[in-house]
């Protein structure tokens, strides 16, 4: 057996009678119909995703995928390399950005190094930081220690591509199986709006100008440089866009390719998956050419700051839910998301029907 | 004294300062200066607008104003006129979507009876009724049996209006001196979109078309017939746009100055106030028209549908946090931007430094 191929070939459509089943309760909650806009629109979809009539929430997780990247080398971030290691600590200990908004959804973080260029001790819960709460749970999946320099040759090899694939896709099995109900995807990796602006370009056939960005913050003269970097790795790799496998080896990383794994994997099991921001939506994109129904399990987080985003959201038809002007990446929008997601779906199942509360319906206008 | 007269005076300026010292932590948390957008600024607000280098959080209330409109009459809303005191109840009983939106936020939710045509008896909560979790409390401060038909004449007397606006003063008082530490407003009342609408035409020095929408979902037929009968109010009223006690007496609505007089009264007292949907910014745009500093107090929290709502915001400077599609008021936009705010103010009480984390900071790009 191939797994990744198993997985895309078991990927179903969804059934629109579900959307009927949800929309007949929502018309008849205390509210005029349509009255809350989105919030209905998440609703129906949770059910037809689940197809359960009453889905349940309360097991909620996002999956954090670390990798590095050999293009750091290019001067393409403003941050050196070890911030990859030193972030998926702080992960484990509870201070980082993830940990903050998981907990006010209520989701557990889970820290998956798939890539990172540091053996993480047994345990590498730093005990001596101090702060507050608690931290993420890490799983080792490492398929190599970081990614090569896409601007001199591909990332990785095929098998290694398909090797995060599949991790991802075994992740969203494990959690599936052990109950959880709603899947949030985040990423961490020094350089990584790099390969993820590769990925945009290749699969969406914009210029690399129109979908690179200022990742973590660099200045204008680093933005010229990121931008020959990835025509670059682009020319010198030549990505075959109807092949995103191909694309993933040559101009990904393996926090990418993992995220695109969770996504097959989790529409595969019918799964909700809340996409996080651009790295994660290049993922997305992965997952998506691979295999376009996965679109329909899936939930845009927001709108980040970086100009490729929306460039991809548009490409797979999907509308994001928060416009904060976010840019950290992590699963930070997707937390966030995950909150508002769950307020349209109590909507559906808490409020009070017009009989219940005898409330007159409306006239017709 | 004079309630009214003595709060304005007593709403003092944000001082700069605060803004900067929340920005130095801000900046030295881990992540990219900035990254988290939105996020940051409502930290920055709320440090700002308490005086609070660690603003405390914990409780929380939405205060849905209820008052009757005598313009119902002229067939403006979709829904008959007992629904207010139909909806009243169902807040009592923690089915509207009020109810189940404010226990995800966490917060609390105060019906105040400002001017519904109905007396409520006495802890009338309908206990045959069956729904989930908890219900509002009913406040009675009833300042009217209902508005009088604005196409007619004016919806309330100048004592009535002050009386209205004084009642959201005295909540503000009350609840700030309980310890509530965040307030949200909200409405109900059929028909109240039509005197929204004529108060955002006459503060704003917009048509009468541009700013008035389809309230709950009317038809073509009845949208014309809602225009004409705001033009005619505000034709027959004659309200003074520079003295917005006149226009809330002439074409206003109780549950309108009451949350005028909330948002004056959190300014005095420096509590945060979350500015609802289209209702609830007609409010607003009164409390701003009375003192222009309230609006260094308020959070909008959504882009309603309804079309005057967004041009009201452009008016005041705010920039709303969501934008869901909603337009059932209540309260029930408020609720949900709460738990974006308090994400904000999160990030900045719970993440981790950088010397705290361990993590190297960003290379000057």
């Amino acid at each position: 057996m191939n797994l990744l191929r198993d997985t895309v070939k078991g990927i179903g459509s969804i059934d629109g009678h579900w959307y009927s089943i949800a929309q007949k309760r929502l018309d008849n909650l205390t509210k005029p119909p349509g009255s809350l806009g989105r919030l209905e629109e998440f609703a129906r979809r949770l059910v037809a995703i689940t197809g359960n009539t009453m889905p349940g929430f309360d097991k909620k997780v996002i999956f954090t995928f670390a990798g590095d990247h050999g293009v750091a080398e290019e001067g393409v971030s403003a941050y050196p390399r070890e911030v990859t290691r030193q972030m998926v600590l702080n992960f484990l200990n509870g201070g980082a950005g993830i940990n903050v908004l998981a907990r006010h959804a209520g989701a557990g973080v889970v820290v998956v190094d798939i890539g990172v260029d540091f053996d993480f001790p047994d345990h590498s819960v730093p005990h001596h930081l101090n702060t507050s709460g608690t931290g993420g749970l890490l799983i080792s999946k490492k398929v190599m220690m970081g990614t090569r320099n896409i601007r001199k040759g591909p990332a990785m090899t095929r098998k290694e591509a398909e090797k995060c694939i599949e991790t991802g896709i075994e992740l969203a099995n494990e959690y599936a199986e052990k109950g959880y109900q709603l899947f949030g995807t985040g990423d961490m990796g020094i350089a990584n709006t790099t390969p993820s602006s590769a990925i945009a370009a290749v699969l969406t056939g914009r210029s690399v100008c129109e979908v690179t960005g200022r990742g973590t913050g660099i200045g204008d003269e680093p933005l010229i440089n990121k931008i020959k970097v990835i025509e670059d790795a682009i020319s010198v790799n030549r990505p075959v866009p109807s092949d995103p496998v191909d694309v993933l080896s040559k101009v990904g990383g393996a926090e990418i390719g993992g995220i695109a794994g969770l996504i097959v994997g989790a529409a595969a099991k019918r799964v909700p998956v809340i996409i996080d921001g651009f790295i994660s939506t290049a993922g997305a994109l992965i997952a998506y050419s691979l295999e376009s129904k996965t679109k329909d399990y899936m939930f845009a987080a927001h709108n980040s700051v970086e100009q490729g985003h929306k460039i991809m959201l548009d490409k797979m038809g999907l509308r994001p839910i928060l416009d904060l002007d976010l840019r950290l990446g992590e699963g930070t929008g997707a937390a966030m998301a995950m909150l508002i997601i769950e307020a349209g779906l109590k909507i559906y199942k808490e409020m009070a029907t017009f009989g219940e509360a005898g409330v007159s319906e409306g006239i017709e206008g």
